[in-house]
């Protein structure tokens, strides 16, 4: 690796060609910094498994050489890593860097991890620029969906990187400043390298649309209710949180906060001054009765059809006390999370049936998503005309999407790289490569307490366990005789419905019985592992035969 | 039920209130007419699931009394549960009605299960008119995506029904006549009591594509393409199919079908005339070698990420003979059926990172679904004129909005009714409403050869155990004792990696011995009921209180 002491690394540790779990390391001559760590939900074929974290791996042995953590903002795919990655990178020198609410959001987290060692963060201001061993990182404010957003132009021993967050581009926000493009030209001005830049929405055409169009477009349903107004949104979404109460406010409503995370965040943000609620807007859930419903708007977390959130309570009628009558809209102002489509149309229909309005943003622009479609893209490019370029944050076809934007507007093949979790990067004044998978980039799945413990093996026993259950077969067989003794028991999870199957069951006692006499009663020794390889495979085949499903089976012999 | 003789009664065995598994019954004077009987695909909380399919315990005891079946088109969600729903409803004198291709595909399919009776299948015609019990059925041809799509018009004794299939309005199809306006028109002016119609794409507004449009669309992917195309559709699009193969004879590309179903409905459409294809035009796989690239198209299946068709297989390089180039184009024309946006998002990933181009509908619009959009949806309800209207075919959320664009055209609130599966509708001259859940109309399952075997027991059990897990104890305890002779036993699957786990399944045992001890070595008689509930407990909150996970827990007791 000492030939290559002369560039700078760019290690990517998640977050790069799939969305979520965004992180990765800037290492010069042994000195690392670390830019954001966020999570990642499992997908779909990961039953069990509460979220994906970044591998690590890289970092091993290196825990003394990271210099600090630099966060660009508080969503959960950029800070929610971090309390299960400390344990293992925590030192006493490590140093935390945040804007105001998005160090907020990342101490308040902290806080329900009760064993982490205690961390300082510190806030961190539009225009600063700070000197983190060889690196100069200074925050340049950029607009997405939560505020306190912060673009990284980030001084190297090699050159500039622009490293651009999550962001879009909106002239006319909500409770928040237009971008300052100046400032971007200005930063474009002094010369980049290498630009980083937000490939989320790379393969949407156009522009994303300004919260103030979303603004009128919610302020239309606001006009049209007639009763409660149930609006659900994510926790995260501080912007759109501003919105509802706004209008609210407007149409003399009173606004119940419901859902853990969302009274937790706009208490956390109304502290720090991101959210400006009048006094008495506000209200608990006792002064729900006193109202008449046209004063009432729930806002509350569930829009994406999570089990345990407040819409799907209401919506299963399991909620404590709110219920849906008939003249309620509900607006589900977010996007869909790819994989959650069925869910939420279930719910949609279930609001319906009960007698609901329900507005999406399929009917109407009531949501806009935090990230620059494909003409904010170019313009980002043509303001900071790199010399190098990276697409990140995104599915591989983003990144290509990314990729292509870039080439269209000059930059060359050679200079545009495609790379993704696990690669190292090398850049130099005049040279940017990759090497492929350097460093290990399987998942790391948190479940429960356990981090990393659930690997390949246990998932796909999970799996295959969910298809076609389990089958366990109890077998007492005499020492001296190699007679079975009495009938084998059997118990079975997941595969028939035991009390409806008492002649397969039957059968199976008869072949088991039979296939351990053919085996001990010979009179040679017996092997039991492969006396249970034989249950395995004769009783499996008997069963698919019969059934055409194929359980797990575990034979369990006990000598007496 | 005797006072409602003089009624019409419509039961929903399936298809209202969710996409697929259509399936209704006419009922006057004890005669049945069925319409349709297809199946749905499993969601994504039903593990091991292959199919759903109508509840028919309505027809239970009344099986004499159907006159027989009459099918609108060969799609699986209107055919595919006959073969399930046979050995229970079938008698000798019982009918089915269907048009050429239609009933080819039925015909086909029923093959493949070797266990029923033989069927005999009435071939019908356009504008054929048949008598079946005290209905007339007359067909009349529907634009859809597969040919050979019939709506029906059915003179029943309170008047006449209009149920117009799965459709769309398409003036410039693709080798298929356009819809013939002046035969709607006139069907309307025989009058319509009531009109059944296609609800699928009712919240999406405007008109829906026409197949001329996608065939432009495709020709331009054609005109790009420099290395093979692969072309992805549903196996039962035929006009998709026939595109791709007039295209692939347009730029001289040989075409290889992969792909079972895909080969069977190739060969059988083309028997019966509605695929036209040239001699030579369709290669082998052993050809493709003899082939340049450029003159080569891949149609197949899997463009929805099934896991064992053809796409799949090619992507994860587990394809005997087919593996992506550099410059390969794949071509996904068709929609993504709801829950498959993940699994499509990583297959685009996967072809793209091993060099391929790739073309989705999202991209340009290279399909169009089946279904009338708003637009066509109020011109079929201004033809017909109804007098009640009911919507069909779709989630709830798409009969409301079908419901809502009847009500603007003027139909009366009281006569457009919102029905779900289970419910009975009752029908006369001048009435028409509804009884909720008259009829059981939960799921019917289909898993390997068992047909309603799995009911909610089961499938919990699966969920249960794909969360966390299994943990079975086996302990051997002496009869006379009460001690438990040797260490028990564990075997676990799905829940943690056992060898990794060494000191806390050290823990289980002790704590499984001392629960077991505490219990026999009182002196008391033992309940073993009694006390596998005492081990599941505890160490069920052992396990939890270590982990976070709850594994189902087995405990096996063996007394010796």
């Amino acid at each position: 690796m000492t030939e290559k002491n002369n560039y700078l690394k760019i290690v990517f540790l998640g977050g790069l060609g799939e969305v979520g779990m965004n992180m990765m390391a800037l290492e010069w001559k042994d000195k690392i910094l670390i830019i954001d760590a966020g999570l990642k939900m499992p997908e779909e074929d990961m039953p069990g498994i509460d979220y994906i974290i970044p591998n690590v791996e890289y970092l091993k042995g290196k825990k003394e050489n990271i210099l600090g953590f630099v966060f660009t903002h508080g969503h959960y795919d950029h800070i929610g890593a971090l309390p299960y990655l400390l344990p293992s990178l925590w030192h006493p020198k490590i140093k935390f860097f945040a804007s105001s609410l998005t160090r907020g959001i990342i101490l308040k987290r902290h806080e329900e991890f009760k064993d982490l060692p205690r961390i300082f963060v510190k806030e961190i201001q539009d225009k600063e620029r700070i000197k983190i061993g060889p690196f100069f990182v200074e925050f340049f404010k950029q607009n997405h969906n939560i505020p306190d957003n912060m673009g990284l132009f980030i001084e190297t021993p090699v050159g500039n990187l622009l490293h651009n967050s999550d962001f879009k581009f909106d002239s006319d926000p909500i409770y928040d400043q237009p971008t300052d493009f100046a400032r971007l030209e200005e930063l474009g001005k002094r010369g980049v390298l290498l630009l980083m830049s937000d490939s989320t929405d790379a393969e949407e055409e156009g522009h994303s649309l300004s919260e103030r169009e979303i603004m009128e477009n919610l302020e239309k349903v606001f006009q049209m209710a007639q009763g409660r107004i149930f609006a659900a949104t994510f926790a995260s979404l501080i912007n759109r949180i501003q919105q509802i109460i706004t209008l609210s406010e407007r149409y003399k409503r009173k606004v119940l906060i419901e859902g853990h995370t969302m009274k937790m965040n706009v208490q956390m943000a109304k502290f720090l001054g991101y959210l400006k609620i009048k006094r008495n807007t506000l209200i608990s859930a006792k002064d729900l009765e006193t109202l008449p419903d046209s004063k009432i708007t729930i806002l509350c977390t569930g829009s994406q059809g999570e089990a345990e959130a407040v819409l799907m309570r209401v919506v299963h009628k399991q909620h404590r006390y709110l219920k849906i009558k008939k003249g309620d809209t509900i607006i589900f102002s977010s996007s869909v999370i790819p994989g959650n489509e069925r869910t939420i149309q279930n719910m949609k229909d279930g609001f319906l049936r009960q007698g609901a309005e329900v507005f999406h943003y399929k009917m109407m622009d009531i949501h806009a998503g935090g990230h620059a479609k494909k003409e904010e893209l170019k313009k980002m490019i043509e303001i900071m005309k790199p010399k190098f370029f990276l697409p990140i944050h995104g599915q591989f076809s983003m990144l290509v999407g990314h990729k292509k934007i870039a080439l269209s507007l000059g930059i060359k093949e050679e200079n545009a790289i495609l790379a993704e979790n696990g690669d190292i990067l090398y850049l130099k004044e005049d040279q940017f490569f990759l090497e492929k998978g350097e460093t290990p980039s399987n998942y790391v799945m948190v479940d429960g307490l356990g981090v990393g413990d659930v690997g390949e093996v246990v998932l796909r026993d999970r799996k295959v366990l969910s298809q076609d259950g389990i089958f366990v077969v109890i077998a007492v067989i005499d020492k001296q005789t190699g007679a079975v003794k009495t009938s084998p028991d059997i118990i079975s999870r997941g595969f028939v419905y035991l009390r409806e199957s008492k002649e397969l069951l039957k059968e199976v006692r008869k072949k088991v019985i039979s296939i351990i006499h053919r085996a001990t009663l010979s009179g040679k020794v017996v092997n039991f592992t492969y006396l249970k390889a034989e249950i395995r495979n004769q009783l499996g085949e008997f069963l698919f035969q019969k059934t055409k499903r194929r359980p797990v089976i575990l034979p369990v012999l006990i000598e007496v």
